[in-house]
């Protein structure tokens, strides 16, 4: 088919008129279901436009499920009826240019519970999908690369294990998790982590919720510390769960230990080699003061290592756990963002002290992860590819991160930059004292979606905030130029 | 190879002694591994005995791992360092042969903890394999038939599912679960089970263990009654979420109203369809009494319908949540009786009085379930499989069920029999008043494992019992004949 798109909105970027053209000609039936449509080369050539504009579109209506992409054939438009089924799905997928116009808790929520999220949890369901071009560019922190999930490795590992020969998988499992993947999560926490363990102290589940919801039945619901800004889905686990919040703000170095002392909190909830959302890695000072804490009271720390695999500068950082002598951390660690969020595996590491009380409390609970799905990921560690994946995308998100430092470069005089270590978002703060509403509203103004640190506050009076979060896991290098460009301009006016 | 099996062991059945031989042959490595073993019809020629007794043991040693049938090929040795391994998992497998020495607790849990769970949890983990030909017969209530589970179709629709196409499907999803699935699933309920709802009704989790944890934030912990006696494992998660249980006595007919009003109960968990472990269905009449009681006081019933797919005389029962008309039944149903314990998916039926509490408290948790697999189970029902699948295994646990009726025959002037029309076991009740322990006892003397029902008991007043409990589902029609004539013996000394 040939396809011309007049550029008539002169404010849009090409990609937003090309998406939203496309967008509409399949809605209204001009383009039929199964078109396929002109190769990225051949359409961005007869509009005169670069091809990777073309492919952004293109990509955003894949993203939509307006388009469907099949290798070596190319862009087929989807059909409609499916579409209007997908209402909900679109909403949960990544998608740089979608965004919707929900302030408060809604927004809260999607900044929280997206694939950013360890669990892997998504919006609210329900809500429709709709304006899904309202911004071009969306510096999502909750995003993965998906791009590079190894596809090909994971059908084939699936395919082997689903035999007959293993049709005892289809049966009842190990409540902890099998123990053949136990081993495997030990072996890579060993190695990447310095954290040493048994298989015993493992316990997989689906998801960091799910987890957390077993570990409130070892530890009860006492009072819990967790660092102001915090991880928003953790702290809504932990509320639902009975348990009080305690939020102790955060100096340079982390949790700040004087207010922890002056709480009566039980257990501490903290991320020491990457916080979210500060991106605040914990020396090795102020990860000692935790551990004594820890260790005068019985009390505990739950290490949530989510994003651990990704650090671009400096030597990697063991995790608290490795340097616990009286065992009071409990590991929490995930595949979410390392293989994919979907994937719904994460993992607790028990101290020796934690382990008879589990087998006695909750030793009973069926493993929440399929036997098949346990298989499939045991063999994705134990045979390499998960080293080969991280190695990979490590440098993706590194090709991404330091193109996001060098774009950022002119506002470094106007914007001080944070974060920037490790992890798949940095935080931006204004020099100038510019309030983080007035920066969303005029990225909003260019079409480009940033997100408010203030919506990762516990306690309302640290919400005055100046300081906006840009995640880049899912954006393409150029995706990530336009955008701060575009936000340069914005935040200049 | 050739395999001479020397019938020492007079008082040892032929496949017991065939099963232990080329066991020790291979733990020793005379027989070496990946060494095809001689056809089933070949060894059976050799030592004159029929086929089934051959089949039968080599089904014992795949089911423990020592061999590996290769479809067309036959049967191959397996390595035995990959068998130390599998220590665990051995103990986890459905095996008829296999049984351990433990009692009290450990072999509750068993008795309650493997495949018959609908969560589909297992023993204790860490317990190690060993005894494994102590019984030659298990007439376990918790296995299933997965020699007919249907793989090939379980691995195509894996394949088909895992395209770049459906990279989607690596993201978040929806947190109820994906509204495909959800729209499945009612639409399964409404012909099969005469429930009416709404996908927005529908929450999908990995295992009813998961949901009940759910349903618990929901309801929060006020005292709950139960049948007694009943379904252990859900005894053991409401008391493990700080649950008072109220045990409720029974009578012909299920949970005594009577008693239930006097209790200071506002939840009851019930299985009217097919009460586990007494077989019980309830009768309309009784579901209207307790129906009555939960409308009056706001209170709720939690129908667990578990095994409604298996009935064998009579017209299908509705599922006690079609007929509430105040909003007061939650149901619960899983896959894991029906397709198998170990994909793991179960789901919640919210009454429309529950839904905006569940947005509002349980919203935000991720669903337990992989995309994947969710999309892998929504072809599964949506293209016709499920039926299929159902269907055929109705046909061969019917047969099964008869042929045990059958073989109880002579032992129907000393034993009762009950909870006969549907499900996967049958009680027999000792007409002698013959104790329960006696009644085991005796049957593992010759080498059969039957179950008490005692251990279903939580009053510990009504633990007096003359019953024992018997599963069929993963045996064969051979092995249920022999054993009930195993057993006629051993009751008739």
């Amino acid at each position: 088919m040939e396809l011309w798109i007049p550029f008539t909105d002169k404010s849009a970027p090409f990609y937003e008129q090309i998406y939203r053209f496309i967008k509409e000609e399949i809605q209204q039936g001009r383009i039929a279901a199964h078109t396929r449509l002109p190769s990225t080369r051949k359409l961005a050539d007869s509009l005169g436009v670069s091809r990777s504009t073309v492919q952004l579109a293109y990509d955003q209506l894949v993203a939509e499920g307006y388009l469907e992409p099949e290798p070596y054939r190319g862009y087929f438009a989807a059909e409609i009826d499916v579409l209007l089924n997908l209402g909900q799905r679109q909403e949960e997928r990544w998608s740089p240019m979608t965004g919707d116009g929900e302030e408060g808790l809604a927004a809260d929520t999607r900044a929280e519970n997206g694939e950013e999220d360890p669990s892997g949890s998504a919006g609210e369901p329900g809500r429709a999908s709709g304006e899904g071009a309202r911004f071009w560019v969306d510096f999502s922190p909750r995003g993965i690369d998906l791009d590079h999930f190894p596809f090909h490795t994971w059908r084939k590992l699936s395919r082997e294990t689903l035999t007959m020969a293993n049709k005892s998988l289809f049966t009842s499992g190990n409540p902890q998790g099998e123990r053949g993947l136990r081993e495997a999560v030990c072996r890579y926490l060993q190695s990447a982590r310095g954290v040493m363990c048994r298989p015993e102290q493992v316990i997989v589940g689906a998801g960091s919720e799910y987890l957390l919801m077993l570990l409130n039945q070892l530890l009860g619901s006492s009072p819990i510390a967790m660092e102001d800004p915090t991880y928003k889905q953790a702290y809504r686990v932990f509320q639902s769960l009975g348990h009080r919040v305690v939020p102790v703000p955060m100096d340079k170095s982390g949790m700040e230990v004087e207010a922890l002392r002056a709480s009566d909190a039980r257990i501490a909830y903290i991320m020491p080699s990457h916080q979210y959302p500060t991106g605040i890695v914990m020396p090795v000072g102020r990860r000692q003061e935790l551990l004594a804490w820890a260790a005068e009271g019985g009390r505990y720390l739950i290490e949530d290592d989510y994003d651990s695999e990704f650090r671009y500068r400096g030597r990697p950082i063991p995790a608290l756990y490795g340097s616990d002598r009286n065992g009071r951390v409990i590991y929490l660690g995930t595949f979410s963002k390392s293989v994919a969020p979907a994937i719904r595996v994460s993992y607790l590491v028990l101290p020796e002290t934690l382990e008879a009380r589990y087998r006695e409390n909750c030793g009973f609970y069926a493993s929440t992860v399929s036997r098949v799905d346990q298989e499939i990921l045991r063999r994705f560690l134990e045979e390499g590819y998960f080293e080969r994946h991280l190695n990979r995308m490590r440098g993706l998100y590194r090709n991404k991160h330091d193109c996001l430092l060098a774009a950022l470069e002119p506002l470094r005089d106007r914007f001080r930059i944070q974060g920037d270590m490790a992890g798949l978002h940095v935080l931006l703060e204004s020099r100038e004292g510019c309030r983080e509403a007035e920066l969303l509203e005029r990225a909003a103004v260019v079409g480009v979606r940033v997100y408010g640190l203030s919506e990762y506050f516990l306690a309302p009076d640290r919400r005055e905030s100046h300081t906006v979060i840009l995640g880049y896991a899912n954006l393409t290098a150029e995706e990530i130029q336009k955008g701060i460009q575009a936000l340069d301009g914005a935040w200049s006016k």
